[in-house]
């Protein structure tokens, strides 16, 4: 792996294989972006959370780390690109990318990093929302991708790297957030904080966005998006609303206003 | 203890012996209760988030279960008294009183149960915040307070209680936190999560409401007060502030603006 | 309390103010008996499991400890039980009885532990389920009853006890399981250990037994129903089965058969 | 329950019920008292400790909060007082009590809090060792003697309370360890800490005092005691040690000496 | 690491070092497929329930990463493979063979990946039982091979993957469980749920599959069967059984009859 | 990754490229070594300990991974080194050295496993202290670290490996202990158990020791010294000290001499 060899040999570049799903960004850097290792993870984790931030008027783009591809309905990337463009649009996401890792040995390594704290310094996020759990059932490349995510946070913010960041301003994440994956109850890691998302009101956006993954959600794999919708009803029981999204930080959630936290105006919502 | 004998002879009347200590409360209800078993227990476990609330604007009132007399330096309760007194209005709070039952064997027992419902019926509180570490090596008042103040939050809605609660209408609380008085780490117990109030503005109130207790902190007792101030800044690291109040509660904390509530606004102070 | 008197004084007699609300198992012990501390509870705990154990031949029995009267619909005890008639019929249990301790001021005590270890005596099942959370945010009379149930399973089996069990014969109960509540993630209490009860085939019954409290369970709460079977689906996704009961015991769960326990056969079901 | 009621009654005197079994203290203090329910939890759970601490010259005594009896094999109190000299002896302590409350309906009072209390100001222990565990499948006075030991430590402490401790000078115990009964993995409570004492070189002795309770330990209960020893082996393997017994505490262990803590001298033992 | 470069150039055949120790398992697949690290890895952690699971009539296979050498006593490779030979056929085991992978050195990679993955669509387990403790004071392969199996398992289901699995159909895993080496109190990992497998019968067995690897517990090394012992009887008393092992799976052990769980019959053992 | 290539192809030299930064310790062997990722991390994560070690006549050495460098205000390896230096000599440590690998970019591998386990070889430490949190805010260099340190414990004691350690002959290294950089509530990963270090005499040593890297701690980050000294603080109120430094392992602490743990005698310290 040259890129770690400490012998001092020349760097070689890390080419830009990515791909531009949606890029309605305009010049303006992006508020919130979510992290997955393949096109639906976001949907699942953190879409009704994706949702109601870009309904209030936030920036909010995604970041596919692999292509997701093959998978046993689909035809190829190619469609897997369409679906997930089309989620994005019904999250209200102004940017997509997909940075062409590959599907099912995504390992966490400087590339990886590199290529993901690139997107960071470009679109300069003030929040990044990252897998959290490591689904031992499922792809290892969900846990990969938690360890890539953290460290292209820290990546974004280091000074005096133009050898690998050439001509792209540092650029601090203040906030770095997780979803979680799992169906049923996620096991929160020791050391990290729960905060849930109201998300009520984009519960059935949310669902759609996951309908848009048709080569993945065919009539017969029903059963997953009933999961998730009681998944979210007994996440929103936890914390008191209707329907919510699970997140973490190792942050403990913080407020300078108490009874605004425990009694939330409802904001206007623009769709 | 004849009010929980299950045999239907007449329930004994229970005595108001409580002691009002402050109240500026006018006809209003109460926003928010803090329930301590001693006077200076509220003030060290949420004394900034106490002074926090009050300076925006919100009713603040404390109920101490004990007059938390004897101890070695103070004179007995009258002092104790004025101590809590001036405590409260250093904070800001609006409304205090003390319900008299005995320090050092308080039970978790119907008739406390009552007593602080009471005071929930007449003051009809958004919040609640009480006590909630078992204090292995201080007071087993602390612990038993814990289980008082859960189970009068629970009276205080029971309806068709006449017998009990002669006039009183049922006031259901939307929200119950607990604080801590463990100066160091507070373990939050299983089932409950933890929430920072961010108190960098308030520590030195904070402090000054627990310096107003001279008969409890007298000088060579300095190093209580540089731990409490040491136990805010660690608290607020955990959390992303300078200084901090762990509160818990077995909602998880909950947003529907999740910018706002990373980001937050500082809304005006009123003092 | 005059039967923790350590004085020598003799005991009074525990009078029996037990209600025997439904009793068809003749002459027969119990294999099964849960325990709540108001009618609906083991209902909403664990109705799918004892609808199960019941549809495969195993009797079972449901002890309330108290009426859970008043409430806000109910017209009183008489309504109630008939409730209660109705849903243990619905399980398919062939025992119910109320032991008429009084609801919301339920406490841990030498007469109630007694009265349930008597019927323990009497009915001697193979197994116990009991309530396992703590609730702080509803009834305190749930904790009450976990220590109640815990207890009267250890009297069960204390020999010389004459003065207090004359006539019953010891029972040891083999196995203590514990039900939970919370419409939502149940923390299972360290030093416990999680099992859950496939309940795909009984959820529906589960929730006709809890519609029998028509008192308890208006139109207008429909949304607690819709919980039930919510977190049903998500306590089933933790275990691999379409719907699930989260049950715990300070035993780790065992088994002899590991292909058994990993892929049962499905028992029949006489109903 | 008189001792707790706020009214202001006079307060009836605590009859001094306990039995001295041993008492070769002469007018020195205890270095060291650990508290059991019954005769023979102090030798379960801590045993090998008690052994060490008296082979290194340390004065080291019991308190008993019950007699234990009746159990079935047992001819009464008598015989069980008799054993549990025999087992005090073979630890070497210097001091046994048994303070009458009644076995099987313990319950943390007024009463038992102030009876314990007293032995603390009057044997003036460093260390108090009380139960830690709260065994939901066997007595539930053991959860119980865990409030009632804490509790106590903190009574003897407090000042100005002369009508309750008349004559007797308050005292500060330095340390509060709790030990477990579980002949298997001990569960830590949140908040607590763990330290393993290694009685390697002192097993033997424990099972010898184990078996002075012969009317506990028939030969049919001989598994009871390999497994005593094997749960010493596994603690033992968990802290680098031939045998261990677990401690806790709400203090994390603390040194000022790494190595001597890593790598201990052997003290010379007398015995 | 070329099999998880993303530039798309030819993967490199994986060449088959695998040496098949024992193989009687004719044209069948097995039921269940135990991984290890090193040889020994499962006898230590589950040669119990794999005794009992080929005593009960399943075909059972055990996988070794490494050879395990060399190692202080063994003359090599040779030995050991002789040693695990004959380990396996004291415990029943159909299949035996080691992948050839580097010890001390062996990393979470595709290749490795691949070769697990490889003997599952072959042998098409229905259960796989992998490593679970990371072992920080032993081997880093340990953690690795956690995370190898994990991969290996979903490795085994994914389809259009010719490239990499040519003519090897996929294979559903329907049940992946982990083990446990430590000697003492395993930790289950958070996200993870016990079980413990009754192997009192198995137990002697267990011991001399162990005893198979003379080079590896030469006499002066008697304490670790010793230390085995105990841990199997302590890990039984959580679990109510003479003697367990305890497995994990983050999956929560489920049941569709409980009595049958909890009062399980004895189920014939062949041998 | 040559080295972890199992294809037999003979291994490249491991070139040493580590700069030793201080060495006074003659022939002895060192009794301790701490081991940082970046020049930095040991002093805040246990310089009180260090400092308390030499204090005490023990000969402590440092290891830092890589050189911590670029960082924005220094002005690079050369400058970074003298800092280095100059905090080592105020803690007393007699040994330090950097072993070259690159800073932002630390993997776990074989390599750096090696490198790290010929230091130990070659110093013979009684005690190693690792890092022992994840920091996921920070620096991903950290985690690796945790694992580097682990393997090269293990790698340090395996014989028959002339190949990779020619002439260096095995050294088992009796205790491995982990330090936290968290300036807040470290959490203590499942699995290990705390220990803390009361460092009240030293703090103002570490803290000086700390502020030797005047290119990390300019006077505008004078709060980060302010948090080490409240964290500090608030690790010593857990552990009953003014001023401690958690540490962990995986064995639990242990003590042959409970009086002497729970009451230390203050031992002579020599500056």
């Amino acid at each position: 792996m040259s890129h770690s060899d400490p012998s001092g040999r020349p760097l070689p570049p890390i080419l830009p294989r990515a791909t531009t799903l949606v890029d309605e960004s305009g010049d303006h850097p992006l508020d919130v972006i979510a992290v997955g290792a393949h096109p639906d993870d976001v949907e699942i984790g953190c879409g009704g959370t994706l949702a109601l931030l870009a309904a209030r008027g936030a920036r909010v783009g995604i970041v596919d780390l692999t292509d997701g591809e093959p998978t046993p309905r689909s035809s190829g990337p190619a469609e897997r690109h369409r679906e997930a463009v089309a989620a994005a649009r019904v999250l209200g996401c102004v940017h997509r990318e997909e940075l062409g890792f590959p599907n099912r040995r995504l390992f966490d390594s400087f590339e990886v990093r590199v290529a993901l704290a690139r997107v960071f310094r470009r679109r300069r996020p003030r929040v990044v929302i990252g897998l959290g759990d490591r689904t031992p059932l499922a792809s290892p490349d969900h846990a990969q991708a938690t360890l890539i995510t953290e460290a292209a946070v820290f990546y974004s913010r280091l000074c005096k790297w133009d050898e690998v960041f050439a001509g792209l301003p540092v650029h601090v994440v203040p906030s770095l957030l997780t979803y979680f994956l799992t169906p049923s109850v996620p096991a929160v890691p020791v050391g990290h904080f729960p905060l849930v998302v109201d998300v009520a009101g984009q519960l059935e956006r949310k669902i759609e966005s996951i309908r848009c993954y048709a080569s993945q959600f065919p009539p017969e794999k029903a059963h997953v998006l009933a999961r998730v919708q009681a998944a979210a009803e007994v996440v929103g029981a936890m914390a008191g609303c209707a329907a919510g999204e699970l997140l973490a930080s190792c942050r403990v959630p913080c407020t300078n206003d108490l009874l605004g936290q425990l009694f939330p105006p409802t904001p206007p919502v623009s769709r």
